[in-house]
């Protein structure tokens, strides 16, 4: 097992993106929502421009301009304004209709590698989502998919999204844990640099399609991640996790 | 199934006791350790009283005389104190035997009917601990013991302590549903009134020896509970799962 993990007491795993793939969840499900509203957007587009709201949406919170609020409150605040930006009457659609659609985010497929990769790490290590994303939200996705989570840590407990420290240290609190006894699993490199900051292990995964064919961002790790790798299957052999018996 | 139950969004579990068996587990730990330092009391009646202190100790949290603290620590408070009571010197004992003696909290048995019940449980729905453990005990103890629970909701979320309202409030929150969409199930008659006073669907599971076979409190439903059973296998079967695949 790399040495450096050999103590950690818990893996927190980033979720979108890095177990599960939000893109093509989300076209898949805005694809008859578009169709059926007349729409013009290929919904992987819509997808692209919805998901590139995330951010600045969470920052307005990150920043304190705006109180804590959770994630799927914001994604709906979003889903409205791209849906806007495409020339949709917003008010005339149902809201049943769009909460339904927002609740896209909770049905997304883990990528091919995750459900096995986390079975084979929860043999050895207590695992969690440590997300961005509400607790509610991590509890359907993971019922969706089939993800074992053991704990759902993350923004809502510390009320705050990362990479906000308080988000990686109040989780590391939540499992009764200091913060190097602790790694954190993800697909982006400024996660991981968030998350050393404050002392946690750090294990990259490569998820080079996450945006899909052009991804020209977090294609390689960019720092010396205590562990890299190309799955979580990877993660769970590098990590001295045996084989699931067939 | 039960009618009342059919629309039931998250089954939210009391643990001690309804769950697990802390009294023959903390027993388990704690004979050792009295032998070791010469404390002379039986085991058993030493967990009776370890657990006597506890609904003082969160009382003094739920009147607000004392700022929010983590279960843990006020186990740890509780345990010095029965120690001190038989006359060990308890500044003599090693931080570290205290503290390992205090996680006999996380490595108690589930009763034998429990992992069956709540794995057929969770195919039909959302399971998980809501309970006045911190989210640490509560992992570690579901580690311990098999427990699969989907979510960890309670009293660390909410900051408080069952029977206060905003535990109950806030774990249904937490799971994005309104109360009467949760249901807890419990082995006692006031949390399962408490939590209907919060609107909550309530499942009362009959444990006669939890407090030993003298118990007399909790042997039977006091109040028209939604569903009382003798195990967690027969709210399974009350509530329409079907038994496992072998």
């Amino acid at each position: 097992m790399t040495a450096s993990l050999r103590h950690i007491g818990f893996l927190g795993f980033d979720v979108f993106g890095t177990v599960v793939d939000w893109r093509s969840g989300v076209a898949r499900a805005a694809r008859p929502f578009l169709e059926r509203h007349g729409i013009g957007v290929d919904p992987f587009d819509f997808a692209d421009e919805w998901r590139s709201l995330y951010q600045p949406a969470m920052q307005v919170v990150r920043s304190g301009e705006r109180p804590w609020v959770r994630l799927d409150v914001l994604q709906r605040e979003n889903l409205v304004t791209v849906l806007a930006r495409h020339g949709a009457d917003v008010g005339a659609i149902a809201d049943a209709d769009l909460a339904d659609l927002n609740r896209a985010w909770e049905r997304l497929d883990p990528w091919p590698d995750a459900v096995e990769g986390l079975t084979r790490l929860k043999k050895r290590f207590p695992i969690g989502a440590l997300s961005n994303s509400h607790i509610a939200g991590m509890l359907h996705l993971s019922r969706f998919g089939g993800l074992p989570w053991d704990v759902i840590v993350g923004a809502e407990i510390a009320r705050s999204y990362k990479p906000q420290p308080q988000v990686y240290l109040k989780s590391a609190e939540a499992v009764g844990l200091l913060p190097h006894e602790v790694a954190l699993v993800a697909a982006h490199n400024s996660d991981l640099q968030a998350a050393r900051a404050c002392g946690f292990r750090t294990v990259f995964v490569r998820r080079p399609h996450e945006y899909g064919p052009k991804q020209d961002t977090d294609l390689e790790a960019e720092h010396a991640w205590d562990v890299v790798a190309d799955s979580l299957i990877e993660v769970a052999d590098l990590l001295g996790c045996p084989p699931l018996q067939r």
